[in-house]
Order: C-alpha cells, then structure tokens, then sequence
C-alpha cells in the first residue's frame, strides 16, 4: 500500500519530506492534496533568502550558517534553487554536500531544485517546497538560489529575510546588480572578503544604502564574511537575527507573511488556468489551428489571445 | 491630434518605434491595437540573443558586433534586459551609449527594458519590442541579457540564435552555469581571453559540448574575444552567420519561429488572463477576503484555487 506522504511527513519521516518536494517538483497529481493536508501545519519557520550572483560563495555561506544554527540546537531546512538542468543538479549538489558532511545530520535535510523547463512556476513550487520542510518541523529554512534577475527576485519573495552575497571585483556589471539588489536585500554579505576591492566594495554599498536609506527604518547592515575560513559567520547570524526581531515587533513580518500568502496564491491560480487553458486548447487542436493562421497573417497572436479569453471566461 | 504610433513607426519614425515599445513596456491600453497593426509586418529581421553572467562584457561585446553589421550596411536594433530599476537602467545604458557613440548612428536603435515589477511578463514583453524593432525595417536585432536562468532562457526564447558570453575564472557556479547553458547556447564566446584560465574554459567547454552534442548535427562553436580590443569579433560574427545559415538550409529556422509564435501567444494568454482575474478578485474584494480565510486556517491556498477556476472559467 501506498505511503499516505502528508500523513507521514508530519510525523517526521524524511523520505515522506522527499516525496512531498518530488510531487511539488513534477506537478504530480497528489501535490494538492498533499499541500492541503500540509497547510494548516505551516508558518512556524523562520525562511532566509539568500541570493547574489554566480561564484559569489553561497554554497558555502549556507553551508557554514546552517552549521551555526545547529550549534544553536535549530533545525535546518535547504532548499538549493539549481539553474542548470535537474539531473545535473542533483550531481552538483551532491558533490557539495558529500563535500562538508552536513547530510550526515539528521537535523538537516538538503534539497536542490531545478529551473528547468518549470514554465515560470518555480517560484510557487519553492514556496511550496518551503511550506513542506515548515510542516515537517524545520525551524529554519534557507532558500538558496543563483543569480539576481527577476526569478531570484520572486524566489527570495518566499522568505522572511533576504541575504545578497557579494564579493569583490564583479565587473561592470555591479553597478546594475548594485541597484537591482536594493530592493531585496535586508541583510548585505561581503563573502571573500580578504579579496582585492573588498573595502572599496564596502564602501560603495555604504554610500548606496545611505542614500536609498533616508527615509526607512531598517538599514541593512553589511558584514566581510571568509566563508570558507568561517570569518564573520557569527556575526552575519547576528544581523540575520537583529533583522527578524526588528521585522517581528514592528508588525512587518505579520504584514510580509499577508502579502506572500496573497501573492502565492495568485501564483498558484494563474499558474493552473495557464495549465488548463493550454491543456485545453491542445486537446481541441485549436494551438496549432491559431498558430497556422497566424503563421499565415490571417490573424495575429493579440486578437487570437483575445477570442480565446472571451470564449474561456465566464 | 496624437500621432498614429504604428502608422508613424512603419514610415521609420524613430519617436513612434521609441513610443511603441515605451507602451509595450507599461502596458498601456494601446499596446494591443499597435501591435495588432505592426504583427503583418514582422518576421523579416535576424534576432540574435546574447546572455551570459554578470561581468562577462556583454555590453561591450554587443558594441562591437553591432557595428559590424553595421559595416556590412545592415541596420540594427539593440535591446538590453537591465535587471535593475528602470530609472537606474536608463542611466547606465546612457552612460554606455555616450562613450561609444554608437548612438550617434542614424542605423542603430537601442532601447533598454527594465525586469522590475514585471510580474512575469518580461519574456513577451520582450518578443513584442523585437517584433517593432523588426516592423520598423532593423535587419538585424540584438536581446542583451545578464545572467543565466530561467527569466534568460525563457527571453533568450525570442531569438533565432542564442550567443552565449562566458569569462574565465567565474568559480564554483562555472560548473552549474556551464550544464545550464548546453540547451540554450547555439554559439559561445569567451570574452577576456586574455585573462588567466581562458584556455582552461575553452578546453573544459569543447569537453561538456562534445559529450552532449554526440547526438546532435550541430555543433556549437566556441570563440576566443577579447572584445574591447577588437579581437575575435570577425570570427564571431562568422560562427553567428554560419548557425544562421546551418538552422535556415534544415528547416529548424521555420520550426523555431513556428514554436515561438507558439509559446509567444500562451504567454500573452497567460499574462492576460493573469491580469484578468487578480482585477477581478481585487474589484470584488474577494481577494482580501480569501487571504483572511487562509490566515485564519479556514481554508487554504490550494482550495481557493480550485473554487475561483470553477468561478471563473467556462
């Protein structure tokens, strides 16, 4: 007989965890159901984003933060946002992992997520994936992912607190990151901090944080962080801390908790009807009918998006 | 009396192209009826996407083989996916532009485009302004964007050829980076060879396209540039035009622009409809009320879902 996978999940089994994430993943047909029954056991967790471009230490970052709140007898949640394709990824992850021993803990349970082929529903899927090791018990979650476009964006909207990893020496295109990352970033990491241009990178964040600062409440503070030494870890866990406790008792975490369940939701609904329209239109064949006729320049892709609508709406 | 944007912009009036992608990009109610009037006149520009990790010298490299094509008497349009704010990116896509002049030529039209608060709906933004860079007479339009996951792939979509801009010495990310970029790169270029580890990655790169093209009647070739000196952009331009010509004379051109117009039609759908139903929800006051419910554990996001498609679809 099958497991029942939420069932199994609340009561602390690992592979039930792994089935639940595998389900949200592949969009298996139990996914919902194992979401509803997963659901009112959610919210305890405290979520932390981490983002910032690629070679910038993450993985050891999360790696040596998780080993931090461990020590704090916190468990630990992580989820790695992989833009490669998922076979790979899991081969990358692995390595990684197998690496530092971390998965020898069975207060920690990894997983890596791939962006392939995910049709713009990772963002929902990870927020999924974060509410799964919520019910499981996970005190907290890290959710790890590449990169600084808009996915990352809507990604790290699924935590509490957001962590941008920098290092030194990144190019031209800093500054446009630099900009980019004022929004999300609630916490600012310097990781190889003992790089040429760490200080100057510093100072540079100072300045934009002064000034994009003026008029909130929160100034992200910055930290230098050697990961891979352990350097500064402690205090990056202070900041991270500081962070949630100021967002607690100022009613913004309540609020950022009301704005994410909104925007999930939204996520999930247009996410669906996308699926079932397309589903839809497959099976009658209509697709290839509209694409033919646009092809044709009998019509075009505005007015077709328009019939469509009007016939599928109420 | 206002202008007739679509009409004005297929005289060439360079106002009307800059208005149209301005209204693409806000969408403004007008952006329907001008692409409507503009689609007829699209499919006859090369649309070349090129996109790799942030510092990798794309803009530069952008630069140099546009004008290029210019010295081949083609015209060219150039959009730039600027991760960061819009009024950020403008000021660092003008800073670019005025040392280079490239601006100056009557045969270029450049145009960034911000990712922020696109709510998804980046990628078919982006095909649209191509599609009136394309109807206003460019014969060859460059998508620049910086990074590489899904938002990328999901914009790289909108091109015939997809450039593939690595450094050397990108660190641990390289290796993700790297399997996530087979499926998209037609043609790689390492930028900054003249950097340290530059043969490495081009050694380490034929090796993972070697492996994963065993099965494929292309081969994606990889060129050695260091692009603010001029070198290897000849050679580059060649391995462009050559992948050009290889998916023109196989039927793969037809098929991708098929697949496109495709994917490009769902998107506006999806995006529409998205649109569609969150107003709704917002006009009737609905949304607040369900985000209360599933707050106060009465429901869940799952279940208002499945409630508000059987609400609102046919």
């Amino acid at each position: 007989m099958a497991m029942d996978i939420a069932e199994e999940l609340l009561k602390g089994n690992r592979l039930a965890l792994s089935r639940a994430i595998t389900a949200i993943e592949n969009e298996y047909d139990n996914a919902t159901e194992i979401m509803q029954k997963l659901y009112p056991h959610t919210g305890h967790a405290f979520v932390l984003g981490i983002t910032g471009p690629p070679g910038a230490g993450k993985s050891t970052l999360t790696d040596k933060l998780a080993r931090a709140y461990r020590d704090q007898g916190k468990t630990v949640g992580i989820i790695a946002i992989d833009p490669t394709s998922p076979f790979t990824g899991g081969a990358i992850l692995g390595d990684r992992i197998r690496m530092n021993g971390l998965t020898m803990d069975e207060g920690v349970f990894i997983r890596s997520m791939g962006t392939r082929g995910s049709l713009g529903g990772l963002s929902h899927k990870t927020a999924d994936a974060v509410k799964a090791m919520d019910a499981f018990g996970k005190d907290v979650i890290f959710v790890e992912t590449v990169g600084v476009g808009q996915s990352e964006v809507d990604i790290v909207k699924a935590a509490d607190t957001t962590m941008v990893v920098l290092i030194p020496g990144m190019g031209d295109d800093i500054q446009a990151i630099k900009a980019g990352i004022l929004e999300i970033g609630d916490v600012f990491t310097i990781n190889k901090a003992d790089h040429d241009g760490a200080d100057k990178l510093v100072r540079e964040m100072n300045m934009m944080l002064d000034l994009d600062g003026v008029m909130k409440e929160w100034r992200p503070p910055i930290q230098k962080v050697i990961a891979n030494q352990n350097e500064g870890i402690k205090e990056t866990i202070e900041n991270v801390e500081n962070h949630f406790k100021y967002i607690s008792e100022n009613g913004i975490l309540a609020q950022r908790r009301t704005e994410r369940t909104k925007n999930e939701m939204l996520d999930v609904l247009n996410s669906n009807i996308g699926k079932y329209i397309t589903n839809k239109l497959v099976a009658t064949g209509e697709l290839d009918e509209f694409v033919e006729k646009i092809k044709a320049h009998e019509t075009d892709p505005y007015t077709v998006v328009a019939k469509v609508m009007k016939d599928m709406l109420k």
